[in-house]
């Protein structure tokens, strides 16, 4: 299709016929499609079915530990120590959650609220304001935990290697409020950005107003790869540490979608004055976490030949449903100057930027035709897109042989609101 | 033993002289015992192994929930249908945690910090200062969220039916600050106290200054009986209901006595009104619950012939235990004068009250006898028990042949620190 844009009158309305056609066609087909979350398929989840029958009879000890009993604050060494090396810390620095690492977000941000961080000169909640920068487009559940919480979200742009560092740097340098900041480092929710090596060193570097500044750094898709290559970015902790901050960084990941997305298990890794803090505040909710789900996971990740060779075949299902993404919209909306869309080494999602003005028409226009698409304005604070053009897409859930017909009719949709708003 | 309080110097000399003869002789037994928390033992624990191949290869379906996935943030609903009766209320008004009702008290009361209850005029961070009541003997965990959170706590006597009740109405009447109530009302911990129907009425009729003002009702003993009697209690939300004051209880509960310690299910009960409210937070800090780990006790305690059954097996490991340090108290401590103690129906402790002045002594020899008891002054707000004098006793988790001797140890240390305090 030719660029919409440069379309005079008569050819866009001739145009705007033809693609409402298309749209009337392809919601006669009365299709039930979702592409709104990141959930993995039944088939991913059916790689770890063993988790189904583990530990296993009269399997539930670790040593001299009982998991089915009390105790073990901080989680199973052994687990640790196992995961401890895909976010690049030592395991005396894990903490082991529940199932959600979103979870532990809320908590750190609720301790720091209630107690202020190991280096707050006073709890957070009595600030007379706090602020977060929010890196977008961005996750929708990062922003609900701040507008809960009252803190007011500043956005700084995305780009392909990271936020914009010099936007980030003249923030936090001159606004005190400023506490913290939403990071997702590697194929990053929704667009699948990966922090270059500099934009790692100069979050780690930069001068804060704030004392005790702090780094929320999800890395969801630590061994999320849907290519060849792994791509590895710079230990946030590392150069936090070299460069003088070494309580900076919260790190944050989960075996949600390594494992079961509802019953994995999630940690909390940071420095040994963070670590201490954390359990300090942890050990007045919990006696603990759910040892045996530990213990399931140490046994699977042992069985299944380790986390890269399960991610493999994660891979293997996930990339050709990306792919049939990437190719029906090169196809459908490829040169018609109202679409770009990421390309995504890894992750879970497609960030889709439209006409400006018309993600929320091209929603309400999927929804009618059958394609369920994640609320257009949740990429950004407040579930405000000022342009109203970002739409996250997530392939991942439905089967294969529906991701076709899904990003089709997305991409009808998006012409289609396109055309309508260029027709005027 | 005669009573010590009533011997002459003489007397006082020579029996001090035979107990800390007693003393040495047991403490060169070298024995390591341990009475400080309110465990399971392995045996307990081993009427669930069930639960360790559960669900079973192929079974994570719940209708058309893939309990596998991400979803379901109130829990699943035959899990909620099956306890909601344990703790008298209905499936809809109960929400599903992980394995911590502790988890669900500490959250309940930084969401009401941060955001306020559903009636609440402003956070309850924003208040001057807030405040608890606190039944005493009580639970040193309870009190140590208090503390964490900077939370006023105000020390009510607990007799055998539960708070006394003209403390309560009158401190909740006249101070506003007052926004909740731990209760423990049924085997309370440690001292076995039951609420009777006059208590329950009173605590859901009573007027409060505050108008959010909250009951954390720990019903953490509801089907943890010790006898042939299973006492029941009032159904608390049923009477704040018809006191017009349906929003007044938080019910807590869990499976961790029932099944695993580490790795049961919590759950929060409360009103409509409530629940909503409870979500609605909740929802900010997690896309839901671990699922398989409830669709596992929904396999068990289907199996094993329902709640009650389970129940009946613990109480036949348990209470031999207690009737143990019964027997012993009795025996080494009846008549003296310096002790008394509990006698629960039901849950996990027994309340030994010690000479005044003399409890940390109690437990300090008893370390050093190789028995180690729960800190004297844990049963107290701030650790600090004015009196000196109350010491938790827990026999669940030592095997039985251990109990007598570590029981045995108690009370030799008992009459040991009360005979030294006699004798100047």
């Amino acid at each position: 299709m030719s660029e919409l844009t440069r379309l005079c009158a008569d050819e866009l309305r001739a145009t705007l016929a033809e693609v409402r056609s298309r749209y009337e066609t392809f919601a006669q087909r009365g299709l039930k499609l979702n592409l709104t979350r990141g959930k993995p398929s039944a088939e991913q989840l059916d790689l770890s079915n063993e988790l189904l029958c583990l530990p296993g009879a009269g399997d539930y000890s670790v040593g001299a530990l009982d998991c089915r009993n009390y105790g073990d604050l901080q989680g199973l060494a052994d687990l640790r120590t196992l995961l401890a090396p895909v976010f690049g810390v030592s395991p005396e620095c894990v903490v082991l959650g529940d199932n959600s690492s979103l979870a532990l977000m809320h908590d750190a941000i609720v301790y720091s609220l209630l107690k202020g961080t190991c280096d707050s000169e006073r709890p957070w909640s009595k600030e007379p304001g706090i602020a977060f920068l929010c890196a977008v487009p961005g996750y929708d559940r990062h922003f609900s935990i701040c507008q809960e919480l009252g803190i007011e979200m500043i956005s700084v742009p995305l780009h392909e290697d990271g936020p914009d560092m010099d936007v980030v740097e003249q923030r936090v340098a001159e606004d005190a409020r400023i506490k913290g900041m939403w990071c997702v480092p590697k194929y990053s929710n929704p667009s699948g950005a990966v922090y270059s090596n500099s934009t790692v060193d100069r979050l780690a570097k930069m001068k804060t107003a704030a004392p005790d500044f702090r780094l929320f750094w999800d890395n969801a898709y630590a061994v999320h790869h849907l290519g060849a290559e792994a791509v590895e970015i710079a230990n946030i902790g590392e150069a936090c540490a070299r460069h003088g901050h070494p309580n900076r960084a919260f790190i944050f990941g989960s075996t949600s979608k390594v494992t079961f997305a509802g019953a994995g298990v999630a940690l909390f890794a940071s420095s040994p004055a963070n670590v201490r803090w954390y359990l300090a505040r942890m050990e007045k909710r919990t006696i603990g976490g759910d040892k045996l789900n530990q213990l399931r996971h140490l046994r699977l990740l042992h069985n299944v030949g380790g986390i890269a060779a399960l991610m493999d075949r994660h891979r293997a299902i996930l990339a050709p449903k990306f792919a049939k993404v990437q190719a029906v919209f090169a196809e459908l909306l490829g040169g018609t100057g109202v679409a770009k869309w990421t390309q995504p080494k890894g992750g879970y999602f497609i960030s889709l930027d439209v006409l400006p003005g018309t993600a929320r028409e091209v929603v309400k226009l999927a929804k009618q035709a059958g394609v369920e698409l994640t609320p257009a304005g949740a990429t950004h604070p407040y579930g405000q897109d000022p342009e109203d053009r970002t739409i996250r897409i997530a392939p991942s859930f439905p089967d294969l042989a529906e991701v076709g017909p899904a990003a089709e009719g997305v991409a009808i949709c998006v012409l289609l609101a396109a055309l309508e708003k260029l027709a005027g």
